[in-house]
């Protein structure tokens, strides 16, 4: 089967299991109100006012339900009425009367399945008995419409698929991305926290979130200066008139927070970088010669989100970009930016991301400067994308107000996408704020700046980070790297002796010497997916060494602490 | 003499000199009106109301006229008088009527010296003759009362001084003071800048700022490390609510911006980033085996204070703290009082600061918590400063609203004192925010909490050791460590590879390869006060070495790269 005809096979089947499943729930819920039941990927839902509140337990009836529903094998009938006649049929679904008036055509499609009927514009499948393997996953509270001035609706999620062993695949994948959920797995590895009293989408990092932290941003620190950046440090409020000429206050409103009074001036938490890295470069006047300059900075910004789209440390409302904005000459864009994509693959690699996407995004509705602007930064992209043979997708219209993109999307191990590197050409700014350096003709030429962030947010990339590696993060990530387990009082010194050996070697190493049984320490320890386990006790101590178990569960026998050492830390320079 | 008698005769000279400035200016701007003319540190000045803008060139005329002043050998005479008369007596002079207005005696006393007379409460010497080394330094503009509603007068600084030497040592300082003056060297070096677009007190740092502070960040953070802090990191902004319940919003309001509004919530920049520890610490139960906990984070804080007193780096609206709070148990407090002043020892030394005060701060007026309290975290401090045997002064009601405090003024290399580090012990947040934890008894305990800062603010600390040093950082805080300055064009390429071989050596090496002549560029690396200059040309390139310049002019002469490495890296390894 070809993908297309894939696709419409499941959107028929979705919508068909989603009618037995409303069909179902009338059955044992009389007098229920539908709402609506559309199709979503590899499933469906729909939206009920019930009598009472579902609780899980009401699944598998329902599911029963529907299995008889599929066994009387009814064929799917489409009908087109007048509304009127419609409106007689619904007459006692509320619902599906206002979704009625506001059909602009005179007539309507309504679709049943023996005694069953709803309105609908299909297609479905050619009878129920076509429905194969499918599964009620859960439910959820929704609002009519999406509003919350509207009644609160009960909505059942469900998916289907071909066979039993597409099903089990779906099923078990659910599983181990619940199980890898980063909003789970930070609180269990207490990585982050997030606080009311503070207000949602503002993080507080954790001691081992912090640490990760720190190791990604001395890492990027590194490779920036290596690779001929600057590293600056920009305030995170300006007055409001600086947003205002950037042309944020007019395009990007929506994100941005509201003003601070201060001394008769109006300032504003920034929502970008890039203005603290202009002022410095006009700072003094630049030849042609020094360009290009590239301006470095682990900024945190703050953008304001509807609270029902946060989540986790993936969307928040502050965040610490790893940005940066090279001002050059427009001899040198094609070479600047081919120098920040090899910088992004690299940056991928390093942390162990094999797959991911490019997009190049196009002249949105709204934006600053001219057509033409747009063309030239444009062809730049395409350009750069070209030379390092990238395989990349157009996606028209999706530019940001002052420039075009590269947008580059990771998958994590479950194959679920991450917003990544995202690389702008903007000729605007510097016309804005008449960033210009003097030529070899002696004249001033405004210059071209790219922004671009190869990391993305810190917070985003913890959250990528620990869904990709199910929170058993690489050696050189992982917050606590050796936990040494001395199996008796009497080994406790010797177990501190060889922590305060590996910690001299740059090693992250803890002793856990509570009172606790070994086994369960080492438990402790797995559950904490600390990479190696160093267990000592007579034997281990007379031979300057540690018995190793790995988190996988792997015992690799006794070894010197010299070797260990060495192991450990030659596994974190790989960054394994 | 002793000290209190020495301070009386300067005090005598100061406000004599100011006397015969006066009626110097009197003789040469006839109708002059005369405004205050108090002493300060090392000198005096004289506030007046002329005919014309006085100008640097008026300055050698009125000291020329002094001198003839002095050269009479005028007594200075005393004499009370009614109001009414001194009122006559001055009826040309208004600022001084209404000085005499504001006394509330019925009587005033005026000094005269020949045919000159003041308003003046004394004392003075005997005679204008006894007015020895004295020179006029400046002149600027001042309100009458320091009242920008009131006129503008205008104002002459002088110093006096027993002997020439004095005087001469004084002059000195003053010229290197100006010499090594933050704000002057930030521009030089190409440190900071501030800018009227983003607000006053907003620090951009720029490349060469920024590697100083990275080096003092990674110094920090490895060390606190080392001493079993965690590292953590919190948003910059909280529900303003979380301020009302710590108290800042009714103790600290003048310090702190106006609130930003969000869905309905305000929010605020945060003075302090204790909160966020707090909520770190309060995110689970904590067991007396898990304290001590220390949360370091190198904070960046937002606080206003009037422009007037915004002074280059040193006094700003946005700064970064390195910041601890340690959680600890009260039989605990005094061992980690020991251990934090153990690392303030430690840190000053590591910058070079070999003397401060250190100063202990009781309970304010306004205070939050009760007296025992304050007393009981009081004597903590006293017994942690008697247990190291560090020299301390107190300093009565100078703690900050929730706890005492130590406070620790560095000296600079010029005597100058700056704000340096900070503990407070604050038994008061621990209960507006219910911090406890279980005890050995199985019941819930407040905890104590310890508020520290050892480098204060980066900012600060950057204007600190940029006047310490005036601008001559040591080789490991050195923005660059070493120019490589190519004779010929010909020994370009040998110079680069020397840069990435030093660079790859973790040094901050940079090639000069402008085409410059390199005598120009020396002076330059040297004005750029950059520790070692290494110039190579033909006899260089053949032995695989170069010849080195330290900043100060002295020749090293032909050392092999091997050799220059190993130099440079242990000068930075030992923070020389």
């Amino acid at each position: 089967m070809i993908a297309k005809e894939r696709e419409e096979r499941e959107e028929r089947m979705h919508h068909s299991a989603a009618h037995i499943m409303a069909e179902a729930v009338q059955q044992l819920f009389p007098g229920a109100r539908l709402g609506i039941g559309p199709t979503i990927i590899n499933g469906f839902y729909y939206d009920f006012e019930l009598s009472r509140p579902l609780t899980p337990d009401d699944l598998p009836l329902i599911e029963d339900k529907m299995r008889e529903i599929i066994g009387q094998d009814e064929p799917f009938v489409v009908e087109e009425m007048g509304k009127d006649e419609a409106r007689h049929l619904f007459s006692d679904q509320p619902y599906k009367l206002e979704l009625i008036d506001e059909i602009p055509d005179a007539s309507v499609t309504v679709y049943s399945q023996g005694s069953f009927v709803d309105l609908c514009r299909g297609p479905h499948l050619d009878s129920t008995g076509q429905v194969r393997e499918f599964k009620l996953t859960h439910i959820a509270g929704a609002y009519w419409r999406g509003d919350e001035k509207q009644p609160m609706l009960q909505r059942i999620y469900g998916v289907a698929f071909d066979s039993r062993a597409e099903l089990d695949e779906y099923l078990v994948r659910q599983a181990e991305a619940a199980r890898r959920d980063h909003r789970k797995l930070g609180k269990e590895l207490d990585l982050y926290s997030t606080h009311e009293e503070i207000g949602p989408g503002l993080i507080c990092w954790h001691p081992k979130g912090a640490v990760i932290r720190e190791v990604i941003e001395d890492f990027w620190r590194a490779e920036h200066h290596r690779r001929g950046y600057d590293v600056v440090y920009t305030p995170h409020i300006a007055k409001l008139d600086l947003w205002k000429t950037s042309g944020h206050w007019d395009f990007y409103r929506d994100y941005l927070f509201s003003p601070i009074e201060m001394e008769g001036h109006q300032y504003m938490l920034r929502p970008m970088n890039c203005l603290g890295h202009i002022l410095i470069y006009k700072s003094e006047l630049r030849s042609y010669r020094s360009l290009p300059i590239r301006y470095a900075e682990l900024g945190t910004v703050y953008r304001y989100e509807r609270t029902g789209v946060l989540y986790g440390l993936a969307r928040v409302r502050g965040f610490t970009q790893d940005d940066a904005h090279i001002f050059c000459r427009t001899d040198q864009v094609e070479e600047e930016l081919v120098g920040v994509l090899n910088l992004v693959q690299f940056m991928m690699s390093s942390f162990g991301f094999g797959e991911y996407e490019v997009f190049l995004s196009t002249r949105p509705d709204r934006y600053a400067g001219t057509a033409s602007m747009w063309e030239e930064a444009t062809e730049s992209l395409r350009r750069a994308l070209e030379r390092l043979e990238l395989p990349y997708e157009v996606d028209p219209g999706e530019g940001v107000f002052y420039g075009p993109k590269i947008d580059v999307k990771l998958k994590d191990a479950l194959g679920h996408e991450w917003q990544g590197p995202t690389i702008q050409v903007d000729f605007n700014l510097p016309q804005r704020f008449d960033v210009c350096y003097i030529g070899e003709d002696g004249s001033e030429h405004t210059a071209v700046m790219i922004h671009r962030t190869v990391l993305g947010a810190m917070e985003r990339l913890l959250a990528c980070l620990t869904e990709h590696y199910g929170g058993a993060f690489p050696v050189w990530l992982s917050p606590v790297q050796a936990v040494i387990i001395p199996i008796a009082d009497r080994h406790v010194d010797y177990a501190h002796q060889i922590e305060s050996d590996l910690m001299n070697g740059g090693i992250r190493a803890r002793v856990d010497d509570r009172p606790q049984r070994m086994n369960m320490k080492i438990r402790e320890a797995q559950l904490e997916k600390v990479p190696y386990m160093l267990v000592v006790g007579d034997k281990e101590m007379t031979s300057t060494s540690a018995s190793i178990r790995l988190r996988s569960g792997e015992d690799l026998g006794l070894e010197t602490v010299k070797e260990i050492k060495s192991r450990i830390a030659s596994a974190a320079e790989e960054r394994l």
